[in-house]
């Protein structure tokens, strides 16, 4: 039998450094990216300015598109513009909302993406699903990952600090998806992917127990390179088990149920992976998952993230519904809402206090 | 010509787990692997006898061989043996010696190789390149890596804990070897690979900062995870840049300047890591990496390797001889052999008491 | 680190014979392709339908697709469809058009591609390169090539006859663009990888002076074979560049300046060798290539091709724009528009009459 | 399912032109061959010597070693000095012998072996085998092949012509062999891999129908890539295969019936491959095969080899017992000594005059 390898799609280029922006033109001309300097770059309508500002003598060859919002329709929009415009590449330049609006409209365009992102709210920024509002709330739609990541630390140490340390929760919940993803393996014989869950534990591991702070070039780079790998993790699992369990079935729950008081996805999904390595009986697990959120400023119970424990326990026992054939702790339990609310009150008692 | 995506060649299987050797015949049957089970398996001659013992019932097609030890004439007296037998896949059941031999001689015979790791010593046990002792002391080939890699955590927790140990050096050590490889870009222009310096990077982070012990299972689940990460990070790379620079140019010193002394090669990477970042002048890190490494007992001083401070100078004045053309902290300090010696004291006070 | 070996990916099957397509479902269920037979089968919505009618009963797991034409939005809907189907690979059956949407969409979705070729009109049947039309004539994506290719030669007799010889033009003009290649090399130290350049250029030289037609099987064969050593040469360069040189450049700029004109891709390629050729001094091999494509019936000037000399004057001065960076005789000898229609009028009358 | 791609084993550096030895020293400094220079060089005791004078001063690290002859004796001998060596590569810088012998050494200390061919006598050159004259006439022995192959065309044509003609033949047999394989798989089932017989058939038909002279360079670079690409042909297929039929078990006959009057290993393949076509009734491209021999000076009857039609015969007759297992023409048609009496003296009527 002939010798074969596995392969796994990954970028073509991480950069990851203070002053990556100023590279910017060098590293799109790669070969392999936009060697005709051809691009479409999407930006918001806010500090979107100031940076085209900056960037636009770099990328002589760009068009510039502002997006209005995270949503499906300006992704639409945003595709229908760059068709037939003749690019060889589509920016998104911005944070998570840009990015994953300009993922979606290259996916329907056909053209590959490059995110060069302002924050680190999400492991959306490399991997291979966007997330966008629509009319039920939000949705997640498979696209292709970025053939690049580009970090400027000090574009990201502007950032607001929330729109940062939302990605620590992200990150963090990886662990619990894991977990999940294991329990599933020996309940109900569901495949894991062993490579896929190295990649997205060591991520989620690093980011736990690093000491640094969003205000060192240590941590953001930590942060920045295991949001990368999260979505390589997902490229190889051709899923996004590896970064999704339970934490993010509460997650989307708690968006659908009240999509008027959405957190961030970050927040919720760090939330939720301290509350699920609990249920799963991790108290050790869970108590530095707590730690590690409350030393970001994030928040470990639901009040921080303004709902009630009843509007909590409610997502909690919808969960299961919005990843219909994923099995997590919360399948797994089974739980009455009566043991939601009792499991809950016993986390912030025995872990959040 | 934009392109769609990266591949990069990754094992095709990782499973960690405790009881994997129980489904060692599952795994090894995978399409892609050794379908017909017709394996040819390297055992050494000591705890290998017993392995092949619990492990032939599951293997009926498989032909065992004894490697004497961990030797270039081992390693092509197994491709030797093994060519001409038409089999599938090579396996290599043992510690790093024997998955090095494995590896060797699969790639001398054109077969693929499967790593069955009954130790953590190093990260050779997923990587390109299987490093042997010949008649110059110790010499690195590069191969390619293994298809499948298999630890299982019972068998793993009874071996040596010295064996286990080392990879904690070697996985540490990766820190030093990517602040090696972006100094030699802000130095030399040479181009760093983002994505390669983000696997190794966050594997070595994650274990510098676990707070488990080898006796854990999820602190050897992270470690050889993180073994795997850096062995695909030279898959990346194409180069061991990702995974070696100053401590593996000091490790090699040692093993050509003292080659009946040898320390494992973890041992002397993790030692030469702590040196080379403080060489760097990253007082904190460096520190770090002492206190981690003492905590698994591993050395921080060269007389804990069994080295006089004077050996341990000359080995690190000779280090950037053993790989022409790497730039790290040696080669940009070039220091004198007393500026060596005045720095190792320095260390040793500073970092180590 | 001495290597012991270099790699290169390569298909698994590579199937040319009469009666191929009688076999096509044993071969799809190799392991490494579609071992569960799950498979989405893309075809064009004339003569596919008539190929499934036959190949259905052998393929009982198959999903099919129609696809519209060869264009960018063909394949992003082609992609699209399969998301989420749970294939295992998809098949590309029909001409170059169905097999280049069918390779991008199968990197679009991160599963394997299978070109079952109907004709043999391009290079792009088992090589990393999808050529699409798009909104701006049309673009060339890099993919990963086909694990298989299987060619019928009881089909390809059938096809109509000018989408077999394009073929030849592609594969002879392998030899221009190594000779641009050795060019660069001179003159800009651009470094030639020999590996890929032998198996380019022999392809290229096995149809040059092959004595048969697209009648016979022999002939058929051996164009085949030199398409699917085409496409690992560039798997081996890591760029098209081994079978895209001035050539390629011309016929680019042909389907840019004048979209709704296009000859075929092939027919351009072989007209843009032997006049590159010819302009590279190299008498005798520009001869021989334009009596192998007039043997062949394939056009050896503009006009036969539907273009006027300003028109081919104007596209070769702009050749060099599609494709910055790229080194070639176009580059090199940077001529002026008159001293282009000088050659080319040389051309005509040295080489042609 | 995982995607999966095929990894062919193949040469680092192929480098084939004029001048090529002027770069030997820069091209073994490549990292994956001997970046640190020390490399041990056989070269043959006539005009090794010569070459030695010249490339020393290149060569600053290198040990050299005069090998008497091509035995497996003087292979032997050059693994038992090299041993101990500390060496990075072995280099081979001669004819067909010295490279043979030079494999041979390298695979016994499991160095990589690199091939400077100053002859182009047969595929060996570039292959996993080793052909050398034992006891019993002469073995081939299964070795890895070279990492890197170098051809420097202005010595080659300082060489005897009979050997750079010979590989002539050895190229144009690839041509009965595939022809062979075929017929093994219509009649015995055996499989064929298609790549294999891509390569090396491509390879044998261009040197086949090339117009050129061993005294051009462009038939020099021809050969040199078809050599190259039939070695590559072995590795694809994991065994001689695809360049080894009836042409070379008639071949292995004459050396062990007649060992004192051995043609060359090509001049007896090209003879035994227009034979070969021959018998299979393929008397158009017999008659090719004839052509092109002759008018590279190469023999195509037996007597202009020196053996008798008897002793031809015989050979022939003994030739299915050279290889058992292999099912070529001969096999198949089970001739009896006076039928292939009568075939041979067809073939000379029919073919050769």
């Amino acid at each position: 039998m002939p010798v074969l390898t596995r392969l796994v799609p990954s970028p073509l280029v991480v950069d990851v450094r203070s002053g990556a922006l100023d590279h910017l033109g060098e590293v799109l001309a790669n070969p392999g990216i936009a060697s005709t300097g051809r691009i479409a770059v999407a930006v918001s309508n806010g500090s979107g300015a100031t940076l085209r500002q900056r960037l636009a003598p770099q990328l002589p060859g760009a068009a510039w598109f502002t997006v209005e919002d995270g949503t499906l329709d300006a992704a639409v929009k945003l595709a229908d513009q760059i068709k037939g415009g003749h690019y060889d590449a589509v920016v998104g330049l911005g944070g998570g909302k840009i990015i994953d609006v300009a993922k979606y409209a290259a996916a329907r365009v056909g053209l590959p993406v490059v995110a060069v992102a302002t924050n680190l709210a999400h492991d959306g920024l490399c991997s291979p699903v966007s997330t966008l509002d629509n009319d039920a709330g939000r949705g997640s739609y498979g696209v292709p990952s970025p053939i690049a990541m580009i970090v400027d630390l000090d574009v990201i140490r502007q950032a607001p600090a929330r729109y940062v340390a939302a990605g620590i929760g992200d990150a963090v919940s990886n662990i619990s998806c894991i977990a999940d993803w294991e329990l599933s393996q020996r309940e109900t014989g569901e495949a894991v992917d062993g490579l896929a869950a190295a990649m997205s534990r060591t991520a989620g591991e690093t980011i736990l127990r690093h000491p640094g702070t969003i205000a060192d070039n240590d941590f953001l780079v930590a942060l920045a390179e295991a949001l990368v790998l999260t979505g390589i993790s997902m490229n190889v699992a051709g899923s996004s088990r590896p970064a999704s369990g339970a934490c993010h079935e509460i997650n989307h729950a708690l968006d659908i149920l009240y999509p008027e008081r959405k957190g961030q996805h970050g927040e919720q999904c760090g939330l939720g992976a301290a509350f699920a390595t609990y249920l799963r009986g991790d108290l050790p697990v869970a108590g530095q998952m707590v730690a590690a959120l409350r030393r970001h400023g994030l928040p470990v119970t639901a009040d921080q993230i303004g709902f009630s424990e009843e509007e909590f326990g409610k997502a909690v026992q919808f969960a299961p519904q919005t990843r219909p054939g994923r099995y997590t702790i919360l399948e797994h339990l089974d739980l009455s809402p009566s043991a939601i609310r009792d499991a809950y009150s016993s986390y912030v008692k025995d872990v959040c206090s």
